[in-house]
């Protein structure tokens, strides 16, 4: 049977037992399997479901159901001290892997902060600052056992970008500080807030495919930031993007460039990112690169103090100011014009900070397989900088290279993260003094070598053989930055995902069905070949939920489909077609234009004297068709369980005709 | 079998053979219906594909396939007129009924620009110029047989208001007046080029719902600006919340108020209602209604002639302009701080009166059963209030009232709107004068008969029974219009509209599947509570494309199904679940972060030992599967056609542990 059936003889007898067997109750007796309609459940349940779904999806609250009131109240206060319910369970074996991971990562952060300082036009030892608080915080609050909390690149150059758009760094470092200090606070605000009112989901809308783009992109920025310090040119370009960037390093070859520097710096990358070689080709050597850092540090201030190349232009970090955070509580901006600025900035800041650490706890997090409340971790990463903010940090978030090392070292809890934090401790009370002859080249080094772990080209790959669209939202983020602005890419890479979004909601795919060789399912003939058309019937799926978005489009296709397939079949001369039956199995959901689209399309087909069938519609869906009395207008005898009840229903009646 | 199953045992053998029977080619011989791979279709196919689908959804150009150069240029005329399509066609029978339509919307049209006109701060004359040379224009253009073009309340209401914010139409009318012309101009710039660029779609992401609100609010808010003629009020607010409204009525009772005023007012509003109820009550008067507001208007302007009750406070038209649309193409703002308001303001007030008048030409498309090109509408809107703007006509679109009026009186073609059009010149050339004694009330009365047809309560309660979302849609753009302004109403309904959007994409459904007895078809044990799990298994449907918006929570959901599942098992201490089968039907597309969810999904299950299998994924799925290696990672052979498939394959398995 089929118009291509032809070609099928042998299976023909087949097909034909294999439908009516299966469909023994349906085609023989008169019963048929009803399309379920659920119990209609009242309006309050109803959004009390929406409502746990949308803010409550991971059911946070499971674990205090019936409880006594003090579990609850104990519960309670765990949930907002982790800390207090795995501490419990805390012992040497753990504290031992902690401690080489807290180490090692220590090792890590201390010239990353210094270096990642400099990106947000700050002074060297607000870096370290923001090492030693707020992953104490985390430590207490968070969830993740694997994230290294501290300053990043990325964030630490956007924060400076935002912040030297207001105010100069170098005019008026005082009010600078100042911003970035509410700035902090406001990330913080806007991260707890987030957290706390379950809108976690918000970050959701920055698509994987975007931050891929949007992170190359600012690696690159970075590493371009870079040749100021690697080639010591005093005079740089504020700007970030490319052109700007090269023009002034080519600019300044044949005058600003300083040897003695390149070759410091040369040096060290050469040897930095043959540690990361080392690391990448033997995983057992993961901690080389994680020392490399420090031991080039150590190494470059010590050749710089013996031969003073500081005397020939090499430049220095000159001061770090000794010392724990002094308490900036005060010098936070509560009023003023640069309230509202430090929120904005805070509020941008903040964001990118937490896609980029709740990026780092989900991967982590399945690859040891522990569940992870988003929310939560929101509330902890915002309550950290919070107080981060008061204590002279800047933004600290999830370092993508120093959590892989902590992962690699074999951290346990966080723990590692307070390890991490005495050693900075320790660093700020006493060494910081040796870092005045540490040569800047070095941290521009340091920088370069671990910005380019940030640019995943198997990714993008990866995007590009997956959805062509992603790889556009990546692309565009990537090249946003590059050239124009991190901000620009930012934008870019939200609008891009946005319209995808959209677009995916305004033109749904529609596909004909046709029935598999020796079976009763029915599927899409452009995917299965095979599939043969039952003469007298088209079947069409719709696949996506039907809204006002999509109605109109979704009704004039499937009319099309129609049209074109009369066409075809005048041609061939063929029985024309009297039932056309929409598979509803991917439709959702269906709003009130839906219902008037189903409306609309039952009337175009009553004038064409074709009957409209619908194939198992879903919960929500079937309810509305109720609810619309578009179920009584059509009949309830047209709404069928399946394509094929639907179609042995409908080919006996064609029998008289074809 | 399946927990609930000792309820069912005598359908228990019946189930098993029909169970194997439908799927004796899977079940007993080593055959299974492979999941169709279609061909990899070449990118630029792929992307002429989707760009086809996004802008040009209804084929535009299959006229033009296979045709002679000649006849294509002909075909492109008629493409751009279709009246030289149809008419060709056209005969007397089709004028007659065009005459008699004609005349009924012009009876009614007349009264009714004289009154938009003052919604819109302009003098009447303007009102009536806009019902003469646009729909001559769009009777050459447009493609729509039953809308009747000209001025509307709404448009009329927001132009006014948008218009006045920028300048006071009483201190300096001229400038006014030339930004009106500004405005509507770039309205029909802004149409044709959506329009010319197919991107009519756009304007379906205002929801029918927010319309219906939008609609009911902003009639209400015309019919109570229309107490200020009423009750012949002389000092009344600008602004039109209910609140100032009803304020400045209130404060005006004692003295502001003119009894004669309201006499005659009430007198004729009732005799509109009344004429409007028998129009109701009976199809075949829809004359009376329609040609009710010209009687009043000749009576009581008689009426106030004879008795000069102008004299006595009544106030009346005055003075319109006679003769024709004068050209106003030199007054546009083309330069200055005016174009970009202009602009701005024709960009608001072209895409509502787009909305308007697409909507209306789809409804009675359907009607009638003929299709419509969306796209090619905008065209001809554009076109004729660009032309409009030049002959001193303000912002004309279709109307509701009148294209009903139009439909019911039998219109055949757009001849009725030349009809209407000529009406309207000779009522400018001739009879503009007699309007001098009509009174103000009246045209306030004509004005509130004709907008109360707006609030349509049925439609609103056919929202609230179908989708609460849209209700609360309808709801905000309504009280946002009657309590704050139309613009404000707009943007709620707008933003609503958005996040209703997102919302689904952000927490899609999922559901647990159990199979119908005496089937193989696997439903939502809560649509179907007769359906039964099958012990060992679970299966799970995941009801939309998995995008980076929903992925994670998609992943967590099932994983939350799981543990559900589990514990709910060791409870019943029943065999635990070995395989998770997810129903991919619903899943039309899936991009990189939906593929990494999948990854993840699968690596937190091996670490649960449990085996992930997937049903029916579908054309786009399977492939970019493919594409990432995910297919081979969890293994061909667990992904299945259906199902049923993928349960008689993994039940065997179990076999040997249950």
């Amino acid at each position: 049977m089929g118009p291509h059936s032809t070609d099928e003889v042998p299976e023909a007898k087949e097909e034909i037992r294999s439908l009516s067997s299966s469909h023994r109750h349906t085609a023989n007796l008169p019963y048929i399997h009803k399309v379920g309609v659920p119990p209609k459940q009242n309006l309050f349940k109803e959004f009390k479901t929406t409502v746990k779904e949308t803010f409550f999806a991971d059911d946070p609250l499971r674990s205090f159901k019936d409880q006594s009131k003090s579990r609850k109240f104990i519960l309670g206060i765990q949930a907002i001290f982790p800390i207090l319910e795995w501490g419990r369970g805390y012992n040497l074996t753990k504290f031992k892997g902690d401690l080489i991971a807290g180490l090692t990562i220590a090792s890590l952060c201390i010239p990353q902060d210094i270096g990642y300082a400099k990106l947000a036009n700050l002074d060297p030892q607000y870096g370290l600052y923001s090492s030693f608080v707020p992953p104490l915080i985390y430590a207490f609050m968070g969830s993740s056992r694997d994230i290294a909390i501290g300053p990043v690149a990325v964030v630490s150059l956007l924060l400076g970008r935002l912040l030297q758009a207001e105010i100069d760094p170098t005019k008026n470092p005082a009010e600078y500080l100042r911003l970035a200090f509410t700035a902090t606070f406001f990330a913080g605000i806007t991260q707890a807030t987030l957290g706390f009112f379950r809108l976690g989901f918000l970050i959701d809308f920055l698509s994987h495919a975007a931050i891929v783009g949007f992170m190359g992109g600012a690696a690159i920025t970075i590493a371009l930031q870079q040749l100021k310090g690697f080639l010591g040119i005093k005079n740089f370009t504020k700007k970030t993007d490319i052109i700007s960037v090269m023009h002034s390093v080519w600019g300044s070859v044949h005058h600003g460039w300083n040897w003695q520097t390149l070759v410091i710096g040369a040096t060290f990358l050469g040897f930095l990112l043959f540690a990361k070689y080392i690391g990448k080709k033997n995983k057992k050597f993961f901690w080389v690169p994680a020392i490399a850092p420090l031991i080039s540090v150590v190494l470059s201030t010590f050749f710089v103090y013996i031969t003073r190349a500081d005397k020939k232009g090499v430049q220095i970090v000159k001061h770090i100011d000794k010392g724990i955070n002094p308490s900036s509580a005060s010098q936070i901006y509560f009023s003023g014009v640069y309230l509202l600025k430090g929120f904005k900035i805070g509020v941008v800041a903040g964001m990118i900070a937490l896609t980029e650490a709740v990026a780092i706890g989900r991967t982590f997090a399945s690859m040891k397989d522990y569940q992870l409340d988003g929310n939560k971790e929101m509330v902890a990463l915002g309550a950290m900088n919070i107080v981060g903010s008061m204590t002279s940090c800047y933004v600290a978030t999830g370092s993508f290279s120093r959590s892989a090392v902590n992962y690699m070292a074999g951290c346990k809890t966080a723990v590692s993260n307070i390890v991490m934090s005495c050693v900075v401790f320790l660093t700020l009370e006493f060494i910081t003094p040796l870092f005045k002859y540490t040569p800047n080249a070095i941290l521009a080094s340091i920088i370069i070598s671990a910005v380019i772990g940030l640019i995943d080209y198997d990714a993008a790959i990866l995007i590009w053989k997956i959805d062509k669209f992603d790889f556009v939202a990546c692309m565009g983020a990537f090249f946003g930055v590059v050239f124009a602005s991190v901000e620009i890419g930012l934008l870019i890479a939200v609008s891009i995902s946005f319209a995808k979004i959209l677009l995916q909601v305004t033109r749904p795919r529609t596909a004909i069905l046709g029935r598999l060789p020796r079976t009763t399912v029915y599927r899409n003939i452009q995917q299965y070949p095979e599939a043969t058309k039952i003469p007298g019937l088209l079947i069409v799926r719709v696949d996506s939920a039907i809204y006002f978005s999509n109605s109109n489009y979704v009704k004039e296709r499937i009319l099309r489909w129609l049209t074109d397939e009369e066409e075809h079949l005048k041609e061939a001369n063929l029985p024309r077609v009297q039932f056309l039956i929409v598979e509803m199995s991917p439709v959702t959901d269906i709003d009130t234009s839906g219902i008037h689209a189903l409306e609309e399309l039952h009337r175009s087909l009553l004038k064409r004297d074709v009957q409209l069938v619908l194939a198992n519609p879903g919960q929500v869906v079937i309810d509305k068709l109720h609810a619309s009395k578009f179920a009584d207008e059509i009949g309830e005898d047209k709404i069928f369980l399946t394509v094929g009840d639907a179609v042995v229903t409908c080919s006996p009646k064609l029998a008289d005709e074809v």
